[in-house]
């Protein structure tokens, strides 16, 4: 076990070792929340055909330069343009097309003149709306009269007018929410290469675990760590499956961990890391040389490490990144200088030098370490940024000082309150107590309250850094 | 058509419609996200036994209490007590038991000594950790030597000290996140009765509609709606089946949309909702009566529709959901007082009358109006509070004076800076223009700013209503 970390320094040793996936190809809408990773350009302008932004006549402007409430201009109409038409008939003088939106600007034509600004071709005076093509087709033909005259190109999207050809549409970098994956649509791309949704395994370790709906025998509780911690990379983002708990046996568990790795981008263990006599995890996954956790190939020698894009230079090119010097298969065992989750286990295993993070088994202390180290590592592992999530200062709220470990960052569980109207920073009131078994608060709660390392005792209207964790 | 109608008139008729799912049972990591219908009860306290915070040994108080660096006590240890053992050895005057964290303080034990304050068994001063018990066995008897005194019930975490049996865990409504799905998993719970996300079928309608990835001919553009909003309804915990374009044909869609209603929990369509002579969707839901569409079973009668929580009362009412009087099946198409978005239409549609969401055809119309109506209509049926989105005030930030149409509520897209230390709003500044289908310009706005019905124009420093659409 080495010497005491911070917590910044533990981060930190993370997100250097932790490299963002490879990219992939995938279908549009499998790509949601992923990060793009080529400049997408636009191939065909968008629209790509001047097209009309109304329901109603393409016209000549000259046609009905005159055109009153009183004294319509009257126009022959040669037929219909409905969106998607591929024929399109010709405007020429004094005559009219009647135009749906988003229908092609026929040739001759200059405008459109709604369908409220006419008679709709009935005759009746003003028209609200076309009758339906299919239930009444005369109005494809005959007369309309323009009630209104119009400037040129009015009511008309000129081809290129959203984006145009050769244009970069999204760049790289860019995640993909509905907007972004609409746009793609829209120029075109049925595919788009993006940093996959990492794959991660979650187990929990101990012999006292008890799937949740069976019953407790003597000196068990049910497993809920494997749960919190798959939820949890599911909300980072993750693809997460959850193996469930491994009774504390360092043969079984390494064989659980090898039997994984072939769908693993990262995993993550829970329990068995700190100074006792049956922590499995420790024991498993100390010495790795000469397994398969340590790599099926020699490794490839020191890697320098300093965190860039190694793959951003295409899909597939797991060959290239095999050639690569690999850093060695370690696990490396920590006291951080925080509480709760002081004992961590974090390193790189298997042939692919996954990162396996060893968690400490008490609840909330593998939640808090999921949040502060786990999930920034998924969010590096998507391209994602920030990795972190977003924390703000708040005064604290409470009856009783609160006493803080001297030389640790505590952690305490909170409920915060933004800002009232004029004021510029919220509250933040701790639910339940310090102890690292305290489900019950954590689950009321929706923040964390940071007391720093120096810090010994905290007290009301102090104002501390808060990680809000919604 | 009926008149035109505000936005916030529109929402609450959708609202009044919308009643939230029947709850289901599910297994806990299925539920992620959902809101739980039931109150749950603690079957048994957590933890359920009193059991030992730290790796250590388990001692009795007096044996230690004169215990110091240069005169340990020095205990006979009986046994080892691993986390899950079921039969615990006695600890007697002058004994102590090596416990591991998390296991049952034995029989006789009143405290907790930690293994930093002893010398682990191995007689050479004090230790910092426990050899594994798999490689060194000899740790589990011999003596130990104890260098500081503890106090009664030091570093023992007593039962019931989480949740008691017999208290709420988490109360009907929570939602459920990393947390509460832990404290569940804890508590024992396999399953869990929540509402379930709601199944959202989107198609958008068009004839001039390709499938991106595909060529475009003469008048065609490819379909993005459809993706589009089927990304929205993903983000808006729903579960989304995109079925992609259908041509102009009012037969066609109808056919459509009843070989969906087995699957769908809500149907939202785009286009052909406004005044032309090819708006598919108006044509084919206006008049359901007699149709699959209009619902299989004669209507019940009138609804009262006061919006209520029908089912909450149970799992799995669906035929006496089936008794309640059913609204009539019917989509009305609207003029809203917006823009973009103007033309809409809403409805409950088939024999389970489901909400219908008759978008409009531009992107950017479609997109917002999702924002605005379905968005939070898919929430209501999930049980979700609240249903709208987080909205700030923000000063403008713009060159020039921008018109807005008045008695309309304009939705620009922006994007938005949260305020500067000091100051009380932040920022939005107008990306792209007031064109509905700019759809490159929405695709980098993380906002809407709303300018109101009776505002003519907005103009620089300007404090506007902003939805944060992240």
């Amino acid at each position: 076990m080495s010497g005491t970390r911070s917590v910044d320094e533990h981060l930190a040793d993370i997100l250097r070792s932790v490299r963002p996936l490879e990219p992939i190809e995938l279908h549009l809408l499998d790509a949601q929340g992923c990060v793009l990773t080529e400049d997408v350009l636009v191939p065909v302008s968008l629209p790509p055909f001047d097209n009309s932004s109304m329901d109603g006549y393409a016209v000549r402007v000259a046609d009905v330069e005159k055109a009153g409430e009183d004294a319509p201009a009257v126009l022959e109409v040669v037929g219909d343009v409905a969106a998607g038409a591929g024929r399109l008939p010709e405007v020429g003088p004094g005559r009219a097309a009647r135009v749906m939106t988003g229908a092609p600007l026929p040739p001759g034509a200059e405008a459109v003149v709604p369908v409220e600004w006419t008679d709709g071709g009935a005759g009746g005076g003003r028209a609200d709306a076309m009758a339906a093509h299919s239930a009444d087709p005369s109005g494809a033909a005959g007369e309309v009269r323009v009630h209104r005259p119009v400037t040129a190109r009015q009511y008309v999207r000129s081809k290129g007018s959203d984006v145009r050809a050769g244009s970069v549409a999204l760049e790289a970098g860019a995640v993909l929410g509905p907007a972004q994956i609409g746009l793609l649509a829209a120029v075109g791309c049925g595919t788009v290469t993006v940093r996959p949704r990492p794959r991660v395994v979650v187990l929990s370790t101990g012999s006292e675990l008890v799937r949740p709906g069976a019953p407790l025998g003597p000196g068990q509780i049910h497993d809920s760590n494997s749960f919190a911690l798959t939820a949890a990379a599911r909300d980072a983002g993750a693809i997460a499956y959850r193996v469930g708990a491994v009774a504390d046996d360092a043969a079984t568990l390494r064989t659980v961990i090898e039997d994984q790795l072939v769908r693993a981008d990262a995993i993550v263990t829970s329990g068995g890391v700190s100074v006792g006599a049956y922590d499995v995890v420790k024991e498993a996954l100390t010495g790795l040389e000469g397994t398969v956790l340590g790599g099926a190939e020699p490794p490839g020698g020191e890697d320098g490490g300093d965190g860039e894009d190694a793959g951003g230079e295409g899909a597939g090119s797991a060959e290239g990144a095999r050639d690569t010097p690999r850093p060695p298969a370690r696990v490396e065992f920590r006291r951080l200088a925080m509480q709760p989750g002081k004992p961590q286990g974090f390193g790189l295993v298997g042939p692919d030098r996954i990162p396996l993070f060893a968690l400490p088994g008490n609840p909330v202390s593998s939640y808090v370490s999921f949040e502060l180290f786990v999930r920034p590592a998924l969010r590096a592992l998507m391209g994602l940024e920030p990795v972190t999530r977003r924390t703000v200062t708040a005064r604290l709220e409470c009856e009783e000082p609160i006493a803080s470990p001297e030389g640790k960052r505590q952690f305490l569980r909170g409920r915060y309150e933004p800002p009232a109207a004029g004021e510029e920073s919220g509250t933040v009131r701790p639910v339940g107590g310090p102890g690292s078994h305290l489900l019950g608060s954590l689950a009321r709660a929706d923040a964390l309250v940071v007391v720093p390392e120096r810090t010994t005792e905290v007290a009301r209207g102090d104002e501390l850094e808060v990680v809000l964790l919604d």
